[in-house]
């Protein structure tokens, strides 16, 4: 394993899995543990920016770890944990804000994108709104990545900012104190292709900000309905149809097989094929392709203890790693 | 003790303490130990906003505490502690953040004065040379207070804010989550009379950033040396001297008896008392208050294990505080 690099998957809990998620963030990153020494942990002090109901919190967090679980995250493999489980993580990011200039946290996408929002709504106060996470959260999520001494982070295209700052600040932390201790610079790993771009049900990207999402885990017969619901156009059944201007097309590309694929995009372009078979025909792929994982979903989710067990496996194994790692910082500044 | 209210110092580490720390902070913080339940602790994690030398941290930490042990913090009564052996402060800390407006922190006095700073020197962008250490200082102090479900913290006259921002902070909090758990809101103590405001040998306030400060412990020889160096005018000896605008005659007044103090007031109004004899009850009224305490310091400073000992055994009695605070604000929002 020594040689092995590390692979970090940072997992935002604020909310259900949908199938967006699945297939731009769930998939690939399972993939990676099989050429990776793989850590995915629970962003849950992140979402605290968002969520302030605990009930809802608490069960986002045990939602979002089920799911990665169902979906075939072998806990063994990969060290699954809860990001309030390592306590080394808020220490370093306290030592990396010494190290860490304002003018960094300023040119933040998304605290620029908080003001640009307020300018727009004519706020003028343009902070205002703006809570001292949102704008910190570049420091913890370098904290998150340098506490496990990692190498690569899975991000998506929008998403490169945020490993250039980790990189950054580990940059400023080994400039000072590279003598005594050195972070590894992470890198980004991109996805390939548009797996990552999954239209939601009124064809803008899937997200929950739009409310257009297909839950991942739905009692099959409510699946069906949500699917049944995605609008089209009213184009006959006997007319042709143009598959790429086609929400429910696409999203079929994405769980039916290449062969499938093809078969139903002649049968949509020649005409006879209606908006309804297409719409069955992306249901079964869906269903067929998430049947099992939702029965252990809904397993693990029943349990009263296999979750919590695993989670607190998972956090015995990060914090060793995340133990080793801050008493080597806390040498270097002469906090020991 | 449960009635008794809790009573927290910070205590800075960024350097030597000298006279000026002594008469303005030790002494009226440790006078504080007989009615409050006391807590004091080591600000090292804040030191290291400034001190990048990871010996030089070290050798002020081990100084500072040695310093407040050897002027009479009793231990057994006094907890007294490294900010750095409670990590739930930093844990604290990302959980303030998720409560406080970034506007709060830009209004802050120490990050305005930095930025004041670069406007003089007419550098264009203010925050340059500001890190994020100081910019999110008051959220730290007010999860070094809060941790600690602090009532009193002694402030000089121009630190108010720092005890408004831990007040505001907490209250943010309380107003999210109150209902399942409340910090009380601390208050500030503010030093009686002017004995807070110690002049260097220059006049201006004393200061290490001014250079004007007398060290505390230093070696009897070296402290005579020191106190005859500090300028006086060149009035005779003969002739009538104003003690009120005399540096010298002003300290003497923090260190002598009050009949020792009126008596050389009159001597120095009728004239016939030189500026040397002057000093030289000055350095008798220093070197008698610390010679004791001095040769205390320096025996914990040859100690191998008996400071340690004392911040261990310290450490163990506040993480348990901690600890109890952290998992009742964890359950109150719903990170458990």
């Amino acid at each position: 394993m020594a040689a092995t690099k590390t692979y970090l998957t940072g997992i935002q809990t604020s909310g259900e899995p949908h199938i967006g998620n699945y297939i731009g963030a769930i998939k690939p990153a399972l993939a990676a543990a099989s050429s990776y020494d793989t850590l995915y942990f629970l962003a849950d002090y992140h979402s605290l920016n968002t969520v302030k109901d605990p009930q809802r919190l608490r069960a986002n967090i045990r939602s979002v770890a089920a799911t990665w679980l169902a979906c075939g995250l072998d806990p063994e493999r990969t060290i699954l944990y809860r990001q309030s489980s390592v306590p080394e993580v808020f220490e370093l990011t306290t030592i990396l804000t010494t190290v860490t200039g304002k003018g960094l946290m300023n040119r933040a996408h998304a605290y620029k994108a908080a003001r640009d929002r307020n300018e727009a709504a004519g706020v003028t106060d343009l902070d205002a709104g703006v809570n001292m996470g949102l704008f910190n959260y570049p420091i913890l999520m370098a904290a998150d990545i340098l506490i496990m001494e990692t190498d690569f982070v899975p991000v998506g295209r929008d998403q490169t900012q945020h490993i250039e700052y980790a990189a950054d600040i580990a940059g400023s932390f080994n400039h000072v104190y590279g003598d005594r201790y050195s972070f590894p610079i992470p890198q980004g790993v991109y996805p390939e292709g548009e797996a990552s771009i999954l239209p939601g049900v009124d064809g803008r990207k899937m997200s929950k900000s739009y409310d257009n999402h297909i839950p991942l885990f739905l009692p099959e017969n409510k699946l069906k309905k949500l699917v049944r619901r995605i609008p089209t156009d009213s184009t006959p059944v006997e007319d042709p149809k143009d598959p790429d201007t086609s929400v429910v097309f696409q999203l079929l590309t994405q769980f039916a097989d290449a062969d499938r694929v093809a078969d139903t995009r002649k049968r949509l372009e020649a005409g006879g094929m209606g908006w309804g078979e297409l719409k069955n025909e992306l249901f079964e792929a869906i269903n067929t392709e998430v049947a099992a994982k939702r029965e252990r979903y809904d397993e693990l989710m029943a349990s009263e203890t296999e979750l919590d067990d695993i989670l607190a496996a998972g956090a015995a194994r990060a914090r060793e790693r995340a133990r080793h790692v801050i008493s080597r910082v806390r040498a270097a500044i002469g906090i020991d």
